[in-house]
């Protein structure tokens, strides 16, 4: 078995300068799931409402993700809308409807408990706990967060970031958590919580990795068509923790290579809206865009 | 003869949340000059007050630069002083005292009319024409600006642009020059005013080379101490340039190569105020200051 992965499953609407996507497939599960069916086999646990389209449902199958751990409530799919400026590192989020969402309560199915490589999406920290706790002995855990948390649950959210091995946030969320405007001492401040690796995101700039014994700078992909940058970080996750949990060990050499896959996914993602970029790649395709941030960062 | 070098040399007041220097060496001519000391023979056209201390040109005769073209006027030296916030990112100007700067004519030496490298270090585009007005055949033109020059001056920064080989431009001056929020776009909109070679300077995150046919990722070394920001795009620039010249060529290997030691120099400067930490680098330092780079971008 390979990947367990918990988080939102949502509708989005979207509008960029370059177009827009109404009640488009989004959500931190979903497009994590996406993308790391690239690498590595991937369980969802989430929910959704009875309005879900079979479409998404389908599109999640055909990338092999299993969607057993899915569940269909009662009512309306959580929903969110959001307007990019022309400058797309600024957007402004138009609504936010939790609808289902906002009583989920994960349960792990029975087959999924002993799954090694546990992906703990953007969730109430409390809820990442108790997934944690359903889990028997996981050999690899990867939380990632937003800053709605740190302001209102950061007790959970410290008790949760306590629990696991590598932790992927924002750069303004690391400052935000750990109250340190240097992100290296950000980092160091992090490994006193509890991980041992600590992936600071930085969009269009880029992910650095911290290990305790060194520090990985990962380039993003200049590109000339960002189409819409909505789930780039969960995409970016998904690239990582699916190559990571493909190859089994946690080197230096492959955490860094994680991260060039993380920023590889993540490229092809915010080249077309929602999930519309993630569905049928080419391993060609892929391996190709690695050799574009070889050429990228090469001297 | 190896770079002609014409810019600002100031005294500047500088605070920052660790520390403060008052009337400390500054300026884009300075700081390039001592940065491309290290690896190439530099010429400095400035000017200062009678109340330049003769320290600080004795700094830049110790470092082998050339101060014949700097000319001591009456009056006093251009001074500025700013204040950096916690967040180093951002900063307050707290005065601009422009004095003998103001009416800066350069007037190349004779001897220095035949060079083959020319730094125009940031002033009045019209001046930067002037300057490359009186040199003879240069093989290769590096022009650095800032923002103000966009808003007050455009046409005549747009002609100097037109002139010179290689621009180097903060992400947001790129943006505001071009009217274009994507740097692929902005640098290809650059290339259409003259310059083979577009660098967009990104302070922490690092900078992008874009040339006609390759882009390349230079990382910023994440440091724990950062001192005092100012002066780092031009000890980028002077170690960037400094290699370039030295070398001799301009293959992309060696285009690569010079961004990493502008990178190299520029890191060795925040780490402390004003120029203090350019004074006596040994090669072993830069050397091993290079090897963090390697170490930093391997995957």
């Amino acid at each position: 078995m390979g990947i367990l992965a918990v988080g939102s499953i949502a509708l989005d609407s979207v509008e960029t300068p370059y177009g827009k996507a109404e009640n488009a497939l989004g959500g931190s599960a979903t497009y994590f799931s996406a993308s790391a069916s690239y690498f590595n086999s991937v369980s969802v646990v989430g929910v959704v409402g009875t309005d879900f389209p079979h479409a998404d449902l389908e599109f999640l199958k055909k990338r092999h993700v299993n969607i057993d751990g899915i569940k269909i409530e009662q009512g309306k799919t959580f929903r969110w809308g959001g307007k990019y400026h022309d400058d797309l590192n600024q957007r402004d989020t138009l609504f936010t409807e939790l609808n289902v969402f906002e009583h989920f309560n994960p349960i792990i199915p029975d087959s999924y408990k002993n799954c090694d490589y546990v992906f703990l999406g953007n969730i109430t920290p409390s809820l990442q706990i108790n997934v944690l706790e359903q889990i028997k002995k996981p050999k690899l855990v990867v939380l990632d967060t937003m800053n709605l948390w740190i302001s209102i649950a950061k007790e959970s959210l410290l008790e949760a970031i306590s629990k696991v091995d590598v932790i992927l946030i924002n750069d303004s969320e690391a400052k935000e958590l750990t109250l340190e405007s240097n992100l290296v001492k950000a980092a160091k401040k992090i490994f006193e919580i509890g991980p041992s690796v600590v992936v600071i995101k930085k969009g269009e700039h880029g992910a650095l990795m911290f290990t305790k014994t060194s520090i990985f700078s990962a380039p993003a992909l200049p590109l000339e068509k960002v189409c819409d940058p909505t789930g780039a970080g969960d995409t970016f996750a998904g690239g990582f923790f699916g190559y990571l949990s493909k190859s089994g060990v946690l080197t230096d050499e492959v955490l860094r290579k994680a991260m060039i896959y993380g920023s590889v996914m993540a490229s092809f993602c915010v080249e077309d809206f929602s999930l519309q970029n993630l569905k049928n790649l080419s391993e060609e395709q892929i391996a190709n865009r690695y050799k574009e941030f070889v050429k990228l960062s090469s001297f």
